[in-house]
């Protein structure tokens, strides 16, 4: 049986009895982080250009767009829906694929849990086994997909949308094979885009593209039936070093997503090792920027890859300089999303201390590890060594930080008691018999 | 200036006036094709699952899906019209590319051209544009972007669409390099599809997600603006070898367009030296099935490549079998969509002479070249080779026969006399006030 048949195969037999309870205690933790950054994304500008396109195009009222009143299809919620949580760079991150999987697969299938009025359990385990789809077939493909240049979440992430879309709709085993060729042969999006709207969009377009594979495999539409092992495949054409087996091996009992996690910052997971070492410093020491002579932080080389501006000049470009972000964590003490505006990254105090910061490449290093130094001008050397970023697996992100973290996001959009009642909600959403009770407290 | 940006000015200031007289004509050419095996290709099973997928989602009445009587938004039109056109593997084809450059430009456009009422100039005008656009990163990245396994007329056709869909909106360069960003970025369609229904999805969703690009980059939406020049960008993600100076060489004057073949048959262009190498031997020798021992085919590589189907089990199955295009067009004389149903390729006297077919590969023969053979079982030997198949530039399908083709498909959907109209319409496009006035015509 190929790697295709028995992904779809595990996608369509197993049930929410079978989900270990920390994938379901997991999946709830990533529904709210997933409301949280999407919400607090939804008054931005590109999301609200998006959201004028597909009223534009308009659409049966099914499905809501996350932050308004707006009811539209499916298929555009899942894209403007999926663009939203992704905007703020502030999703979750599965660090050994650097994939932020819940955005593409929870973004299709909100919509269709909604407009179809399905329980919490069938959300729940659609969204574990999307999760594990994507996560899976990103780590057969990793690292040489993603250093050839490609988005891994927007690409990944097709596959997951249309798993857990297919595992929503109930679809057999062969339409899912199907439903997965047709994701495989759409999914896009170049690490090029990084610093623009277009960055986001990928993540809409995962969603919206996996769910129409779904919705047209369940009608019968045709596919190549094995698009991960087959001759001209998503595997060989997007990858040029791959190991399938890595897609299947421990199916079912080893569950990926339990290696996802939540970021405490809202910007790149590799700043994050750097941010951690200059606040612990910075509340160990009592550093003051005027004190600074030089900030230096050894890093993994994709650090310097993915956030080497120099020169930000907008706050969605601050998140792509470790330099910024070094500099505004020692003088605001974090990194979340009042700390990127235009306004902070122009700021003279900030361009100053910015421009002090040094960023060396350690091939020594991992991803979630640093080394930061602080030397004061009056001849101070301080030095801390991150082993393990907050929100990585070795350093997660317990529940009360989860939660004060949607509360931070939120709280703009929605009154407070409403809130605290979708975190209660989504607390026991394996419990909630209609899902689109969920999208009316979200609704401000 | 980069090549992305040369390709946007020149897609922003280009007026119709500054076409040449052939361009204008080979515009109108490729529009006839276009509505002909569009429309024949109308009630088939892939485009009613499509089509009552975007019905399932709604949409504003902005655009008809060609063959019906249905209003939706243009974006759906896009995507369904699109699949339409490359159904039949009847659309036209650039050789040296092996793009099929009208579908995926026209299915962006025509439906916006509707919506807006805009007049036939500028529908030619975008079209010609967007092909040249689409034509040129084609070559740019071919061959070696199509030998990895992309299908190219769906990743070279976004750029086509998404730059044509910009010139009818009228943005300006910058914009349109941010469409081309977009485009490039969801360029999608591995050749793995080949064979399923999800080959012609390529060509619409090439068409939807070029015109979502302009849409957005209309209102203001980013993407990169060095998407062909940049790091990671389409040329070296989706090539390993390009050229980009083939991207702009002598770019307003040499239209590649012109190099553009309208299909005889209703199969990969790559069976049609073949195809036409049999079709004269019948009528020269008056051949008979029954006569004979076998059938050689001298190919060049890449027809085994693509056709080499030796039991093909459908209609669909057998426009990729050398061998069945072949034994139908010595049985029939000719290889239209009447020739390829489910019921032909499995009848019995078609199955035994295809399977006296061999093909044989012979690198010295050139993609529009092949040597027939056929032994009798007499023992005689008849050969004819062919130089340069029917519909390529060296054997250009005649208006004539291009009429005929286009009846040929749109007669079982629409009476003779709005059939005629239609033709007589698409002929003085450029007085076309219009273009909604084309569509109600073709509606049946």
């Amino acid at each position: 049986m190929g790697v295709t048949r028995q992904l779809a195969d595990y996608v369509a037999r197993t049930t929410f009895q079978q989900l270990p309870a920390e994938v379901v205690r997991e999946s709830k933790r990533c529904v709210l982080n997933y409301l949280g950054v999407a919400l607090g994304a939804s008054d931005h500008r590109a999301v609200h250009l998006l959201a004028e396109a597909v009223q534009e195009m308009g659409g049966n009222p099914q499905a809501t767009l996350l932050g308004s009143r707006v009811k539209t299809s499916v298929l555009n919620a899942a894209m403007v829906n999926g663009a939203m949580s992704h905007l703020l760079d502030f999703d979750d991150t599965h660090l050994a694929t650097v994939i932020h999987p819940t955005g593409p697969v929870l973004s299709a299938i909100l919509p269709l849990a909604e407009w179809k009025g399905m329980d919490g359990r069938r959300l729940i385990t659609a969204l574990a086994l999307g999760m594990e789809v994507e996560l899976r077939i990103g780590t057969a493909v990793y690292p040489s997909h993603y250093d050839i240049g490609w988005h891994i979440t927007g690409t990944a992430g097709t596959f997951g949308a249309a798993a857990a879309a297919a595992a929503l709709l109930g679809l057999d085993a062969e339409r899912i094979t199907h439903a997965m060729g047709m994701a495989g042969t759409q999914a896009a999006g170049l690490r090029e885009m990084f610093g623009s709207m277009a960055k986001s969009l990928h993540v809409g377009k995962a969603a919206s593209n996996g769910l129409l594979s779904a919705l047209l495999a369940g009608k019968g539409f045709t596919a190549s039936t094995e698009v991960l092992e087959g001759r001209r495949v998503f595997s060989n054409v997007l990858a040029r070093e791959y190991n399938l087996s890595r897609a299947v091996d421990g199916l079912g009992s080893d569950y990926l997503m339990l290696q996802n996690g939540f970021k405490p910052y809202a910007c790149g997971v590799v700043t994050h090792p750097t941010i951690d070492g200059i606040r612990r410093l910075r509340s160990r020491y009592g550093i003051e920027p005027s004190q600074v002579r030089e900030i230096e932080t050894r890093v993994h080389p994709l650090v310097l890859e993915l956030t080497g501006k120099r020169a930000p000049r907008t706050g969605l470009e601050g998140k792509f300089s470790i330099y910024f972000c070094a500099a505004i964590a020692l003088i605001d003490g974090t990194a979340r999303e009042p700390q990127f505006t235009d306004e902070k990254v122009k700021r003279e105090d900030v361009v100053a201390l910015r421009d002090r910061v040094r960023a060396v490449v350690d091939p020594g290093l991992g991803e979630g590890q640093a080394v930061v130094t602080i030397r004061t001008l009056d001849g101070r050397e301080l030095r801390e060594r991150v082993e393990a970023a907050s929100g990585t697996p070795g350093n997660p992100v317990l529940d009360d930080e989860l939660m004060e973290k949607f509360m931070e996001l939120v709280l703009p959009i929605l009154p407070r008691g409403r809130a605290e009642r979708l975190v209660e909600e989504v607390g026991r959403l394996e419990a909630v018999g209609d899902v689109s009770a969920i999208m009316e407290l979200a609704t401000p």
